[in-house]
């Protein structure tokens, strides 16, 4: 069964707004089974809308499209609708129905001047928007089904999960050999190092299983194969994928099996050994406690962060010595070290890790470039920092900033 | 000059990963005044690819295609290509001189054996990767144009910026009259009551001065005007839509003629007040720290943040009195004034916001439900405090926060 995606919208083309429904509706279609083959991005254009529209709907038995629902006047999506399929676009008492009932959750009365909410192609089903007003679309023809959200990702997200998902498992029948993945996450090897250097047959060995694809990383490289079956399956081939890794060098950079990102990784491990987890961040600016803090639940672990950005929040919340800031300056391994030692005792934890470095693209000098990054970890009766020099731009610098901390974390927790 | 993107990975389909190309390329070449009008997404699969250079080919002037250029046995950009245009693939000279200087500048030897980064078809160009190993590809047909990147992120913003881009400037003369936008950032009212209640006649008469666009966002609606013309053409436009709209009720709620970023925003105006600002966050947990200082040069404004996840974080980094804690419990209006109050005392701040809250999507009772935010700002001598209500999942209830948040303290800041 092919699925497709058509993303209707002018700033998802011209980089105003990034899209997130496609990746969204992919992963949500992958985990009940279904491929999307096809993610289209086109503008609020009835020409492009209708030649997307008619290549989907050829090669796809399945058609999602997100986009042109709203009340403006560039929301065209209906009547192109109504006009590929030869349909009128007529009032709908089910669709009234549904919109003042969208109406009166936000205590709020619909008339018919407010929008065309009400005006739905004939033969065309509305469908009930758990976070929005304007009601979603779906259509039947022959084994052939659309469905349309809006492009607000809330209302896409919640009609998709509650809504569109139920009808697509009723109408498929989804049987329940599902697709599966083995994930094998590497850090610190480059991917033309691993499939030709260290295990040159591995591409090979793990196509046995199903289709491999491999995913280079900001610090690593995750490597997956997909199969069709259950989770016996799926636990018989990741021990035999275990097997066939354990004998060779690229054991030692594999820090996961599995589909944890990596701070819920760190949480995991961080619970099972009843750790507590503080974070002390200059150049990273509050990103690892927020990537952190992201995980639902994370709070029994997490206790808190100090965002120092300037030496006197150095000094007076993490305890760093203005001796240390004078003689070694802020971004260095001596002043990660303090750091992380103050947020062990101001924050009353096991473990902790600090970031002071230079994101850029200014503040950097010869001595001190932009990229260079001094990481502290701490435990109760132990501390250690290090410098490291990346490259990239201010925004992905902070990111490997910040992954590279998370990994010397890990390893501290790992160890106490 | 019709533009287009194919992005090839069926980790982008899949949702694994979400991608971020497609975003890049439009925005850039929209800025030098060339319309992306489709990007399609595709799996790693030969037909896939196929049909979808074939469209692009047929309908587009410049073609784009992402991904499936690096070494391992998926990447097959190069052999669709070579079988699309009817070329063989062959060893280059140029490529060999090209991947050699690649990897000495990672102070490495290639050799032939490492992958095939030598091979291309016939008649295109290898050219320099500026942040990787594996050459991008550039062919000529006529008027139309191709270019091929590696599908890494850092990798294909490097070569679009620095190589692409430049040969485009200098194949197709681009003109000076470029692409404009003025941009009305709203914050609170809907926008069907915007265009249908507030201003009814504000598309027609937005639409005299270019194409309009309105873009729902997670606390307002921008609303867009897209017109070509130099600088004096946009300010003279953005005078008059300034003239259009100061006698209507929508002006109030317009806290921004222009492009900047909220955080953008409230360190350009912090800057000009000479004010110092500083963030005290439970439930953001470091998120608005973080974009705050996503922003280059925010160290003149910024002084810190702490994030207090536990109450005793709260009382020790931030003085919130044990007392309030326990009165009023952690998520309060109470708690949240004496945060902000805190976090100007604690990083000696002009002014400061604080955050308390239920991201969800455990931890919420009857009384204080998921979603429930108190939030605070505080300046030297004033201070002031409030609950809100959202909705929403873990991730956009994080963000909302943080964005009513800063809001507030863009009204402090003005205040002051």
């Amino acid at each position: 069964m092919k699925a497709e995606v058509i993303i209707i919208g002018d700033e998802l083309l011209n980089g105003r707004v990034q899209d997130i429904n496609g990746s969204f509706i992919g992963k949500s279609l992958f985990e009940i089974g279904i491929s999307v083959e096809h993610i289209c991005l086109v503008q609020d254009e009835k020409n492009s809308i209708q030649d997307a529209l008619k290549s989907a709907w050829a090669r796809s038995e399945i058609v999602f499209i997100t986009g042109g629902l709203g009340p403006t006047e560039d929301d065209r999506t209906k009547a192109i609708l109504a006009d590929y399929f030869g349909k009128d676009l007529l009032e709908s008492s089910d669709a009234i129905e549904i919109v003042k009932s969208h109406y009166s959750r936000i205590d709020k009365d619909w008339n018919p001047e407010a929008n065309h909410y009400h005006f739905i192609p004939d033969g065309f089903e509305p469908i009930e928007n758990p976070k929005g007003t304007a009601p979603g679309l779906f259509y039947q023809e022959d084994q052939k089904v659309i469905f349309c959200a809006p492009g607000v990702p809330k209302e896409l997200k919640a009609m998709l999960l509650e809504r569109f998902i139920p009808i697509l498992k009723d109408k498929f029948q989804l049987s329940a050999s599902l697709q599966q993945q083995v994930v094998i996450r590497t850090k610190r090897v480059p991917e033309e190092k691993i499939f030709n250097e260290i295990v040159p047959t591995l591409w090979k060995e793990l196509e046995k299983f199903g289709k491999v694809s491999s995913l280079p990383h900001i610090m690593g490289v995750d490597i997956i194969v997909t199969f069709s079956g259950d989770q016996n399956l799926k636990n018989e081939i990741q021990k035999k994928v275990i097997n066939l890794l354990r004998p060779t060098p690229l054991f030692d950079s594999i820090w996961q099996f599995g589909n944890d990102s990596l701070p819920e990784f760190i949480l995991k491990r961080a619970r099972k050994k009843n750790l507590k987890i503080s974070i002390a961040e200059s150049c990273t600016g509050g990103l690892t406690s927020s990537r952190l803090t992201d995980i639902a639940g994370c709070s029994d672990v997490f206790v808190g962060g100090a965002v120092t950005y300037s030496n006197e929040a150095k000094v007076n919340i993490l305890n760093v010595k203005k001796e240390t800031l004078e003689s070694f300056g802020a971004v260095s391994s001596e002043v990660a070290k303090e750091m992380a030692e103050g947020a062990i005792k101001t924050f009353n934890t096991d473990v902790a890790v600090s970031f002071t470095g230079i994101a850029g693209p200014t503040g950097g000098s010869k001595e001190k470039p932009v990229g260079l990054v001094g990481i502290g970890i701490a435990s109760k009766n132990k501390s250690m920092s290090k410098t490291y020099q990346f490259y990239g731009d201010r925004e992905s610098l902070k990111l490997r900033f910040s992954e590279k901390g998370m990994f010397s974390l890990l390893s501290l927790i790992e160890e106490v």
